[in-house]
């Protein structure tokens, strides 16, 4: 029945018994949680799908990091085999348990990782044991009722000690795993101890089916396309070498180039100016890699002893140097005022000692990418200082050459005040060219503290000689000139 | 008997049998060993009482870790009563084990991390464990021989994908360990559920001796002097705008007393004036404390939703300045040619920028510090930007003074030159003194920023007036002079 109220549509329902029904629209409702419904899921789908685009960029830009996916993956079906196979069920039993929780907890994405966590968990837990089988041995001696008592103030005592050395920085860099897996194992063995009776046979057990997790991460981590924390160092130092350079070019030149051609590139140079930003902030990542690398074998052109240390020396001064960059580009933004011809005069000087100093950062990069020491650093890092010493001289000169132009700027608009001004010289226009000069000068000395550092790793890396170092060596010899120092070309 | 040959002293026996041995003198191996040995236990005990020697000091320096071991230790002792009473053994069983476990694991230096963990632990072991089972079922179905191929290939495809999600960073943030876990528990609930019968019983109690475990974690890291991570991190943004304050005074400081009277105070002020090294190299700790503190309750004067990402960015700022007060520290000591009478100068304008620029900074600190706002801010950073217009000022005043001092300084040794020099200001000792200015200009605007920061923090967290401001507030009601703005008394 359909009825038309006050202009409204109505369904209603007469039942037989007399009353009526109104049919609520109740479909309004039904939509809305509909839609609200879809909106969710919509939403929920959306954002699975966003987080899906990142997962997917991140392995397209990193593949390293999908292997070593794969890598765990392959290494836990491996370890599940003392599952599914009978005759190694039988071996192990239960305790196959801790062959596949080694595997997670200590397959890391660095060999050098992988192997400090499998050495500090195999050490961890053997030196463990034998001290709660040792307690727990003294504890069953003296009697059932002094037994908790002594198992539980053991337990705490040691817990205690352990946790607190967990904070020794000595501690903290080489056995924070280890302490942790020491209360583990202390605790686990003096106090199941207490209702279990084959301890002995158990914690044998316990620590062989850990040593096989440990060696299976070992053979996958190392055998299948192994990412070394050495190599890992070792690319970020000269990579960040590369980044200064870019950075320290790209600030200096926007700074030139901006006045005279409006603001044309600072778009699309703003990335590669900000790269010093990464530099800053690699602290904690060379910190843990150094140490993880320090536990790696001989690989590539690295021997076990190689001096991990250096790498860290040179990454402080090289976030040293990004610190003088990133004030240096502050300074500039935000001092637009010098005055043009100023600039004009200095650009040239200050163009060539930024040439300079990035050459002497690349040729840096080249060399500890390479592992090859080349001389010729020290003729380019002569060429930076007295491309220095000419930005400085042309700084000293400006003064005469400022009386020279000032007028010439001057005379158009104000004729009188001329001969004041000849005497006067406007020294806010020469603000930021001094500020230019002074940081360059810094920036040029901290480069040298980096050729120093990277000098002194080449030393103690050994790094050979580059191919042309050889050629010319050889020629020396040949030539039986050996009254030269062929090491070293010496500052011009 | 003792024989004389060849000048050497020998013992020799003779035996009955007609035969003789020569006594060599074994006493001086004996003694070599002996002393090799005492050198080595010495050298042992040294370190070893080195190693104690640091840990006390650490111990001294921060108690708070040596209450945290503590606190590990009583949580352990406590757990380990499941073993120790039979009523509570026999509710869990074996699976007391789980709870040691999730103790050592969870138990973190900060309430937030011990939180992150927990739930994570939780989470991840609820949502593999119910995976897992599924799984099983589905293997079980599916017959004796594809049983084992079904479970590989889930635990490799699952682990993998789980592993490979810990890089993505919004995973790794907040879910890293959570992914660990749940890796974990799925590769142990569907393998062992291959060859145990019970798994459902299994997983239940693992479950709930796990949530024993956390929730025993929660109440005593929350109930015995608690380590907030908000705290820390609250700490220590207020603690790093303290030490910007001490290193920018004691480096201007120093460069103007350093050629008054020698080097009188500068190793003494060397510590305070490295103290921006600490804000430098403070990102990783204060990323990870923000981590942790989003877990955290209410707790103090922060509630659930504190703005703790606006500290990171007050941080960064911070870090900001901090770059620029190392390099205007590397600057001033390096270039000390500043002359004398020029440096004289500006003296007293650098000290007031300077000592307004701290001013403003210790500010911030003590309203970060007591979490109140007060609108004095606003005066210090008009006065901290009216002694910079000053310092610009007689910068730019500074050629008319050269020329009226030149003559004088000079006169005594090159009287010829005065003349020419009149009108050539020897720029290069102008240069570092524009340095200073424009260093100094740049941390000025680097502190407005940090302002900024602090007032958008004071805004989100909902800071509280300061006690002058709520006097200063009545005082206005009470005068009826509601027509003056008394939010802001605003820069003069």
């Amino acid at each position: 029945m359909e009825k038309q109220v006050l202009g409204r549509l109505e369904w209603r329902i007469n039942v037989p018994d007399g009353t009526s029904k109104v049919l609520v629209p109740e479909c309004s409702y039904y939509c809305k949680t509909l839609l609200a419904l879809k909106g969710l899921v919509g939403g929920l789908v959306a954002r699975v799908l966003r987080f899906l685009d990142k997962a997917w960029a991140l392995g397209v830009s990193e593949p390293k990091k999908v292997i070593h996916g794969i890598k765990v993956g392959i290494a836990l079906s491996l370890v599940s085999l003392f599952y599914y196979m009978r005759p190694l069920y039988d071996g192990v039993g239960g305790n196959a348990m801790w062959a596949v929780m080694t595997v997670v907890v200590v397959f890391e994405y660095t060999v050098g990782a992988t192997l400090y966590k499998s050495i500090n968990r195999v050490t961890g837990t053997f030196l463990a044991g034998s001290l709660g089988i040792g307690v727990h041995w003294v504890a069953s001696q003296s009697g059932e009722k002094l037994e908790p008592i002594i198992l539980g103030i053991s337990v705490f005592l040691l817990a205690s000690a352990a946790t607190f050395s967990r904070f020794i920085p000595s501690v903290k860099a080489r056995f924070d795993y280890g302490a942790m897996i020491f209360i583990l194992t202390f605790s686990l063995v003096s106090v199941s101890g207490y209702r279990v009776d084959e301890l002995f046979g158990m914690a044998q057990q316990r620590l062989s089916t850990i040593a096989i997790g440990t060696s299976l991460c070992f053979l996958i981590s190392m055998c299948i396309s192994p990412i070394w924390a050495g190599d890992e160092l070792h690319r970020l130092i000269h990579r960040n070498m590369e980044k200064l350079a870019e950075s320290l070019e790209g600030c200096v030149a926007n700074y030139f180039k901006d006045n005279q051609s409006g603001h044309p590139s600072e778009e699309d140079n703003s990335y590669k100016t900000q790269e010093y930003k990464c530099v800053l902030n690699s602290k904690a990542t060379e910190e843990s890699m150094a140490n993880f690398a320090r536990w790696e074998p001989a690989h590539g052109p690295f021997n076990f002893w190689h001096p991990w240390k250096e790498y860290l020396k040179i990454g402080a001064l090289l976030r040293n140097c990004a610190c003088c960059i990133e004030t240096l580009s502050g300074c500039l933004n935000s001092e637009k005022q010098g005055t043009e011809h100023l600039k004009g005069y200095l650009r040239d000087a200050s163009m060539a000692v930024c040439s300079h100093s990035c050459n002497v950062l690349r040729e840096l990069s080249m060399s500890v990418k390479t592992t090859t020491y080349s001389s010729e650093f020290h003729s380019s890092v002569g060429e930076m200082n007295s491309a220095l010493q000419e930005l400085q001289n042309s700084l000293k000169s400006l003064p005469t050459q400022l009386i020279l132009q000032q007028p010439l700027a001057v005379e158009s608009n104000e004729n009188k005040s001329t001969t004041k001004k000849e005497c006067a010289p406007p020294v806010m226009g020469v603000i930021p060219l001094a500020t230019l000069v002074s940081l360059l000068t810094e920036i040029v000395a901290r480069i040298e503290e980096i050729v120093d550092g990277v000098v002194k790793l080449a030393e103690l890396a050994e790094f050979k000689a580059s191919n042309e170092e050889i050629i010319a060596q050889n020629q020396s010899t040949n030539n039986n000139r050996s009254s030269d120092s062929p090491g070293c070309e010496a500052e011009p």
